[in-house]
């Protein structure tokens, strides 16, 4: 049977144009039917939410504060279940990932959304008693949440963090699932939509759809009853929403890719070598390299340190395990970046083969070229592998590393590890000055990977990581 | 001669395709010569910013400050040269206007400025110590600014609010004159860079341009080496920008237009018709009717009231002094808006013709149509006839007057006026309800114009007024 969608309070058929399956990556079995809507639905969906926004309006934080959290508990209740599906449709594994990390972040996030719609300082009041004018930020209607791929609990449209943050503002939310765990998506609405009826939520609180045409998608976020659009996902389809959405005057909020360059300056292959390529590999193989913040980009210089560096990453990326990838599509676009990449110049050092693992695999792949050869292909050498690949770029010297760093591309992060004497420290300086202006956030001497949250953690990058960038100082202040 | 543009710290010939000449809109005299720029300008004044900004990173929240307090200073102490050339340029009153009010607003919100790059809080520190992790706002590069027509001091793009925000914040400005006031700009940019000089700051902190074919414009706002843009203007001209800077990825901060619609209630009117007649036509005709928080838009419900109010508005309409427009443009294009909207159906109670006034100028013009008509053609009926001219929309009664206002574009402002007895107060919440989410601010019992410089002062709304609209939460929240 296929599932029901979630439109205006009903768990209901879709009015359907097609059906797609789920599909276990670990054993290409497929899992259940999930309908593919058509425009009818989301115009249903788009009046509901409309209707449901009014009504929100009215509600306080505290109430819907405490619909989240009982959210978060219900959450909680159903675990092992939501595991289990989650870990069937992404073959990540139930424990310790989903269970223990990916699900408590889950609920953590919830509370902290709670817990911000219950204190209000998020709307930002200021008063100016003088000339009697009050100011405030305010929810902007109903949010359209398209989560991706690789965290189906804590990025999910119906549980993540874009859905958390519209909820708590007071934002009724149009779930679309990821097509690669929407049986994990539809159990998380039917949390949220049982926790919002105890709570005596507006019925269109939450909504989810499954898919719809790429033409729908475009419409949806440029919809006029929409408040504004929360998508991460691959760039070219985030592209094309941001065009609808640009053209129609709506905000749309956009992760979209980044390599997350990692500079290693020599003073610290010197002194740390092995640990610095051990965290690397880490860092790098970890949830088969499909993290966001994943380090896709080294940037070394040319000497006898690197190529024993690269040694030992080619030796630990053989050594290790290769993981499942999430879905078909992730093995066939690392397939395709690694491809690119090959066909720019790169040349492997380890991997590049479909092989080596269960079900969508591809075995751990570390490229290399020349920084003479990245500065002649900037754009093709940084084409994003999504997965347990990357590509290290040997620089002649310093002042090449430095190009390569100012032909980067908007990125989520950047990372420098440097001489903890103080040895690199000129050329730290040298490197950071280019490169920050490349990331949203710069680490030192640590990887990418690992996203606390947190009010000080900034995951957004220059465009096009993400757009807005969250660094974004709207032209540094309001003066008038 | 023809004027010099102001690049990589030199005064110097523009590489020009062209020339146009400023015009005194009084007595519709040509005034001094300037020339427009060729992308050869725009690139070196692309690249010079670029390395300004460099060097702008280096320096401390004080040096900025020091430079923005020495500028507003030289703009005091020129003030008799730039409030003429000002006032020749756009007919507005030398005194009170420009000398009393608009010059004195500007060198206030410099200082205010000044103030908040020295204080440093604009940059949102956060720091997380468990984690270690830190974050902050920072500049994001060269600001292109456009500055509209109707203040050319307050709103300049050598000296207004985008310029002393992005200065500020330590990013670099290419000024884009406004084509109604070159003179005005090149005095101001003239102070700018000499206080730039004086100070230290690096030679490109400030660049002045005059103009640029529109191709070229659009290349400006999305070239890589451009942080962002602050537009203000006609919606025409700046959806291309937006739309090239869209495309590129570019953040650019709009002000587009606003009919800025004033609810009057029946009980207010029954209270003190002759007050709000007379608050009406001075903020309608203030200026010439050349703010942008001009009140375009009059939602009243049908009556006896009604028709005495409107026969008040028109009796001060009539005696009310003509003033000049500020340009030839200005008065072609209010031409064209009344033209358009009485094509929509709308009929005149007065005014509707070229006279009455010195130069450049458009008789005191009060439009009248119905309800019912609004909601036959609500697009054509929201036409802004920038200047001294508003349209009265009577509703058969206050139903229609809700559905009126829920098809309204988004505005700045939306004001309402009601008894202040109470007798009013469940229209009001009939009103506001709808009214809210089409405007930036809402104003209770009094005029939308006169916008006070105030950290509560929000002028921003929802698009096509402004883009991103400035109460946009973001969906709502950060809590990854």
């Amino acid at each position: 049977m296929t599932a029901p969608t979630l439109i205006a309070g009903q768990w209901r058929p879709a009015k359907a144009s097609a059906t797609f399956r789920a599909e276990n990556p670990a054993t290409k079995e497929p899992l259940d039917e999930f309908p593919v809507s058509t425009w009818e639905d989301c115009d249903e969906a788009l009046t509901a939410a409309t209707e449901a926004f009014e009504q929100m309006r009215q509600l306080s934080g505290e109430q819907i504060a405490a619909f989240v959290e009982a959210f978060a508990g219900r959450i909680e209740g159903r675990k092992d279940e939501i595991v289990k599906v989650a870990s069937q449709e992404t073959a990540l594994p139930a424990s310790p990932r989903l269970a223990d990390n990916e699900l408590p972040r889950t609920t953590s996030q919830l509370r902290q959304a709670a817990a911000a719609a219950r204190e209000g300082s998020w709307s930002m009041p200021t008063i100016d008693t003088k000339n009697n004018i009050r100011s405030m930020l305010g929810p902007i209607g109903p949010v359209v949440v398209f989560g991706p791929n690789n965290f189906p609990l804590a990025f999910n449209s119906a549980s993540g963090g874009d859905f958390a943050a519209a909820i708590a503002a007071g934002n009724p939310v149009i779930a679309k699932a990821n097509s690669s765990h929407p049986g994990t998506t539809k159990l998380l609405a039917e949390e949220a939509f049982a926790a919002g009826q105890a709570a005596k939520m507006p019925a269109a609180t939450v909504q989810l759809i499954y898919r719809t045409s790429h033409a729908d998608g475009e419409r949806l976020v440029s919809d006029p009853r929409v408040g504004a659009t929360g998508y991460t996902g691959s760039r070219g389809a985030g592209l094309k929403l941001k065009a609808a959405a640009d053209k129609a005057g709506k905000p749309i909020y956009l992760e979209l890719s980044s390599v997350n360059p990692v500079v290693i300056l020599p003073g610290a292959l010197e002194e740390r070598l092995e640990a610095i390529a051990g965290e690397f590999a880490t860092s790098c193989l970890m949830g088969t390299g499909q993290f966001c913040t994943n380090p896709g980009l080294l940037v070394l210089v040319a000497g006898d340190a690197t190529e024993r560096f690269l040694e030992t990453v080619v030796g630990k990326f053989k050594a290790a395990p290769v993981g499942t990838l999430l879905s078909a599509g992730v093995a066939k676009s690392l397939s395709q970046g690694i491809g690119q990449l090959i066909r720019a110049g790169a040349h492997t050092l380890v991997g590049g083969k479909v092989a080596g693992g269960k079900g969508y695999c591809h075995g751990n792949t570390l490229l290399r070229a020349t920084g003479e050869q990245f500065l002649e292909a900037p754009e093709a050498l940084q084409t994003e592998a999504f997965g347990n690949a990357s590509l290290a770029i040997v620089a002649a010297d310093l002042d090449q590393a430095c190009q390569v760093l100012e032909h980067l591309e908007g990125n989520l992060t950047g990372c420098v590890y440097s001489h903890t004497g103080g040895a690199d420290d000129a050329a730290y300086d040298r490197v950071a000055t280019p490169l920050r202006f490349k990331v949203g956030r710069l680490l030192n001497d640590k990887m990418p990977t690992g996203v606390a949250v947190s009010a000080a953690m900034n995951h957004g990058g220059p465009y096009p990581a993400t757009f807005p960038a969250q660094w974004d100082p709207k032209l540094g202040i309001h003066v008038t």
